[in-house]
């Protein structure tokens, strides 16, 4: 296993003070599953009347957990929810064990938690292929229910990591006609160990009251851009899970509320940048700006191809401003581009207009921004309107060091 | 400048002998375009009736000796041709300056081996950004056509080498109704200096006989089962190039002949896998063996997937028999697939069946497997009959090392 004890440089100084949603308790428990000496489970049960919306990897062999969570997403229920999360294991590709798992866990939750079996919303994270061992986790469903409490979704956050270096949280509380709605929410990625991959778990919570369908809508168009506009190395888990959960005791009508939308989005983007900055040896935070892209799809392929590019992730590294390799990331995307239409820019420097090096391009101030640890690279690619951002993160010795060394 | 010293530890043990091409000569020269103290130009001179077919790189940011190329391909004809290749400076994106570049050089080449400036073809490949000074290589044409020789083909190979650890050649002769055909070929790629890009440039001679527009179906066909099915890292040179010159001199004509077609196609996989080889930092040579696919198109799609994943890679440089990595990249690229009829193997080493860790999978065995420096990773994806293979190399440190080096 490799060793990761060192926080990323790119770590937020403290988890943030988070406001205390309504409807919702949290505990967590040291259960074994894997990790000795700290959490690895943790539970959150939600109000009767919590709409829950949901996004999940796209993956053909996602996991288990993942799949019972697809299929249990939708109505509003006056009967509650409840959310368990391991870490530890994975239970991905686990073949019919797994999904016997799934249901050992969710029935005991729903004993323990008097909620439906059909609100239980499951996931799991850690090694991949082996067994699940889900006595481990249901024998403390009743301690765990025993010990809810409405303030500790900072212990929540901890006991979902796995090789991450800090734990994640954002908050917001937004004043809707007078009134205080409140977002907060946790989320864990992109660490690794081997054999495991870069799950990303993220669970929002709010007061806010919203029918499902509605917050579903939200929460897939924000997703859109913020989770899905982030890359570390462009490979995906097979156990990605974002749950959203609006318990409405604010009695707040939310719906078709631009405030209450900007917030989430505000809390969303937070959480998806705080998993960049702990991407595998991450030592700079990268925001891709595309414009002037046929459309905004294209822009956004623009913007994947070059933040997933190797060559131009080591340059980032080497703090080189290597514009060359970001030509070369536009036109291998297969998105529309005309060589002699595109402009670059790092930071404020422009370095190459209309297919060649700018007049006047000073590489020593392109060099500076890059010497620091939040870069931007502008790219406009001078077709059409389009426009896309993205983020990632430098590919470093460390990256290497981590997903090289053999499993013990 | 990354120093790359050391030769690859894939490398073949020497150049090979390759059969002399009737109807071809070649002349280097040390043009000190940038690289001082070696050859840099290669000339080669192809006699009249050669008929000369090419495939190029997709990229929408090509560079202007590839799009000359491109306009160039078609008719046989009977004034004969040449090729022109510098190492050192790739002329991409360097706007109207690199077309002009590109006429100054393919008339020079014109005037000097009396063929026509439109049969002539070049390449470029090095620093990318920076105006090619061209006059540095037509001063010195009249020489180079002076020299011209058919037994210097391992002088080409090493004129046109940038960062590559080795040159690289392959050959072959077929017997054909009793007549002997001679194909004789030359790589460069894929090394890397910043800010460089993995150019890989292929020529192939032969002294068969066969229309133009043959040969192209030919070039074609084979090049989507070799050089389209190997990856280093993913990115996409603007400058990829390879040129097949059928001379005829051997007056067999090959129409429609499947010995040579065959011939062709192993000296192509065989440069291929020398491109690998010499992959930044490659330390393991690795087959992608996909089978049980929707179609080949899909079973392509899941073996780049695979052969591109940075967590695969680092697992094979760690010498990692990490199996749950290749059910992640399966999941993820797009194309079907069912988790639980998965299933993989590791050169002969079964590791998971069905969804799930083979029963007696023997991790040792595996891992053994994993110490070589040719590997076998297999994958059926158990839906249907669709199958590919593709060659890839592990990520190391010194790829890191090599690609993100401030360039200096």
């Amino acid at each position: 296993m490799a060793k990761i004890s060192s926080v990323s440089p790119l770590a937020p100084k403290a988890f943030p003070e988070l406001p205390v949603i309504d409807g919702v308790t949290f505990s967590t428990i040291a259960a074994g599953v894997k990790y000795q000496g700290r959490t690895d489970v943790m539970l959150a049960k939600l109000a009767p009347g919590t709409a829950v919306a949901g996004v999940f990897t796209t993956s053909a062999t996602r996991s288990a957990p993942v799949l019972d969570c697809q299929a249990k997403l939708g109505g509003h229920t006056e009967d509650g929810a409840a959310i368990l999360v391991n870490s530890g294991n994975s239970n991905a590709f686990t073949g019919r064990g797994g999904v016997s798992a799934v249901e050992a866990i969710t029935r005991a939750v729903s004993d323990a938690c008097t909620v439906p079996q059909s609100r239980v919303f499951t996931a799991s994270t850690g090694v991949i292929g082996e067994p699940l061992p889900f006595e481990k986790i249901t024998t403390h469903l009743a301690t765990l229910a025993d010990q809810l409490d409405p303030n500790t979704i900072a212990d929540a956050a901890r006991a979902i990591m796995t090789t991450d270096t800090f734990p994640k949280g954002a908050g917001k509380e937004v004043v809707i006609a007078g009134q205080t709605v409140k977002i907060a929410g946790i989320a864990k990625g992109s660490g690794m160990i081997a054999p495991d991959m870069a799950t990303m778990l993220v669970y929002i919570f709010t007061d806010a009251k919203i029918p499902q369908a509605e917050l579903q809508a939200m929460l897939s168009g924000h997703n859109a851009q913020t989770f899905n506009c982030i890359t570390v190395d462009s490979d995906t888990s097979t156990s990605d899970t974002l749950l959203l959960a609006a318990t409405g005791a604010s009695s707040v009508d939310v719906s078709g509320d631009l405030a209450f939308s900007d917030a989430l989005h505000d809390v969303m983007l937070d959480l998806a940048h705080q998993v960049v900055r702990d991407g595998e040896g991450a030592t700079k935070l990268v925001e891709i700006e595309v414009t002037g892209a046929k459309n905004d799809t294209d822009a956004k392929t623009h913007a994947m191809s070059i933040a997933n590019s190797p060559l131009v992730k080591t340059a980032i590294a080497g703090e080189d401003p290597n514009w060359g390799r970001v030509v070369m990331a536009v036109g291998k995307s297969g998105a529309a581009a005309d060589r002699d239409r595109l402009s670059i820019r790092f930071g404020d420097v422009m370095v190459a207009e209309n297919g060649w090096v700018s007049e006047g391009y000073d590489e020593a101030k392109a060099a500076a921004h890059m010497k620091g640890d939040e870069l931007v690279i502008g790219v406009d690619i001078g077709i059409g309107t389009g426009r896309s951002t993205v983020w990632t993160c430098d590919l470093t010795h460390r990256y290497i060091e981590i997903n090289a060394d053999y499993r013990s």
